[in-house]
């Protein structure tokens, strides 16, 4: 059974694992510093399809196959698969695994999708619900781009704010058993909205829901920013990640000597020319299951908050004058199934 | 703690209750046969805002509130909400939300988002994630018409196998206890595609999948249509209902003198002039919280398998020739704690 400690986090009395996890990216994923981190590199962006919709589901799909292959299993060893995109109607979920054969329960939380899928299929381990689990996500640029901005043939000037969408996906295979890391709690998250309304300054939306999610986190755990290795945010980028430290100090938690955002790990921000940073649900999803991930496994890190943000609006409401309402679910991770944080 | 039953159903061992619920409709719906069913009705179709998008909003809150109200509980009593809708981005949900200050599970199935929140909610409680939850989701005539079909001042002809978006909420408050109804056991559906690609013919897309998600349930169970007072499946309308009784009939299931569907029950199919019924994740949701979950809890009806479905695909990916991916999640219901069929 999990339990629930203060008012926002639940805590697992039987942590469950990750089992292998798995990252796909395509060219400018693969001239990026974390290139190694990546399991399949598809230089064409369009990974075989004819439009960059089904190019997303391809790439979602050779996630959980290769997720899948490591984990030594197949698409039938696994009782449900937790996943979701940005795409409307969340297509890139749905077409990518329609043929897999798999009970799906299909989440929406834009970029915060990994830690969502990571959190809900975790809760269904817990209560016995599932006794193996997929948790997925992914985003790319061109239809991200087309379909929340302008068409990318327009050639619009991206803003110094604007974040890279990245044109990634992750996927993790979770079970109970004795190989980590392990999920040793969640916070779920609740929609926050300052006000801002400009949809190329992402990070600064989604900047105050990672300060709530991280201040319930710490209050329900009676932790702080110096009990853990790494406090990894995603994806508010430059902009949103200085955002965030001002709001935490603001609330008596110092990030600065413990965290870093994935929108700033995945590029070279000076010379891939991608201004404020990288976001998009594949973002976060292949820095977590490329990278650490398997460095909690190695045991490189230990202790490790994942706290993936996403923004909820639509262009639709956003024209309608409405701000950008966004939401972050948090993760706690360990290389340990006992003892530790919680 | 919650255990699985066959491969692909989940039996709770301490089962969640609906404490209580409630349903929001607009004037179509206060003039079909379950009119008396509705909580609130505003005959204003913009629920006093100034647009659709913000009116679906505007229709969830105040569904999630009238079942609050109704229990005798405040946003602070619930630790979180799970809920989506058919939308871009689900904005009905997360601007419908957003003043909660609840912490919240975004999910997407589109149609079969009533059954997925109930599911996905009542495993959370079956862990001990959260002790008090809310399942939600809505639908809007007009929100819906504009993005999936063609704008409403085009007054395009529809066809006689369209479906009418029901513009209606409903939500439920669940927890465990010795209230009911029990959410007994649930199935998670798997996607199915039998090929369908006309978007005005979402009933004969969605009937395979939930024919596959009831023969999943029987097997699994041992039980069979006549075990049960009512399977109420949502929403195929007409021409999927007959599909569906086509297809159970094939593997060995007689639906013909158990079965009903939400989309047949909200509007009177002759006089509203709706050709094939109605449709929507409004109209099993307002059905399921107006009206079949009072019949349960005033023991009229005992046992009830509520087997929504939901078309997954989007406009850009039928534009690009895909077939209508589908998927049906079940929910089995009953007045007793005990005893009962699984």
């Amino acid at each position: 059974m999990a339990k629930r400690k203060g008012k926002y986090t639940v805590v697992f009395d039987d942590p469950p694992g990750v089992r292998e996890s798995a990252a796909v990216g395509s060219k400018k994923e693969s001239e990026g510093p974390l290139a190694q981190a990546f399991d399949v590199i598809n230089e064409d962006s369009y990974f075989g399809e004819k439009t960059w919709e089904k190019a997303e589901s391809r790439m979602q799909e050779t996630a959980i196959n290769k997720a899948l292959e490591k984990a030594q299993l197949s698409s039938a060893d696994i009782d449900c698969i937790f996943a979701g995109d940005l795409l409307n109607q969340c297509v890139g979920s749905t077409y990518g695994i329609r043929a897999l054969g798999m009970p799906f329960i299909g989440l929406f939380g834009a970029c915060s999708t990994m830690a969502e899928s990571l959190a809900v299929s975790s809760v269904f381990l817990e209560a016995g619900a599932v006794t193996r689990a997929v948790a997925c996500t992914s985003s790319h640029f061109c239809s991200a781009e087309r379909q929340f901005r302008l068409p990318l043939e327009y050639g619009g000037q991206r803003t110094p704010t604007a974040q890279w969408t990245a044109t990634a996906a992750g996927a993790a295979v979770l079970e109970k058993g004795e190989v980590g890391p392990f999920v040793r709690a969640v916070t779920i998250g609740t929609i926050e909205d300052l006000g801002i309304t400009d949809a190329n300054n992402m990070g600064a939306a989604m900047a105050p829901a990672a300060a709530m999610t991280l201040k319930h986190f710490f209050e329900d755990t009676g932790t702080n920013p110096s009990n853990y290795d790494l406090i990894i945010t995603g994806d508010l980028g430059k902009v949103g990640t200085d955002l965030l430290r001002e709001l935490t100090l603001k609330d008596g938690y110092d990030l600065e000597h413990h965290h870093t955002d994935c929108g700033l790990m995945l590029y070279d921000l000076e010379k891939q020319d991608v201004h404020a940073g990288a976001s998009g649900c594949g973002c976060s999803a292949s820095v977590m299951c490329g990278h650490i991930l398997p460095l909690i496994r190695r045991g490189t890190l230990n202790e490790i908050l994942f706290v993936a943000t996403g923004a909820l609006m639509s262009p639709t409401v956003v024209q309608q004058g409405e701000s950008i309402a966004s939401i972050a679910h948090l993760v706690y991770l360990s290389s340990k199934k006992t003892g530790g944080r919680v």
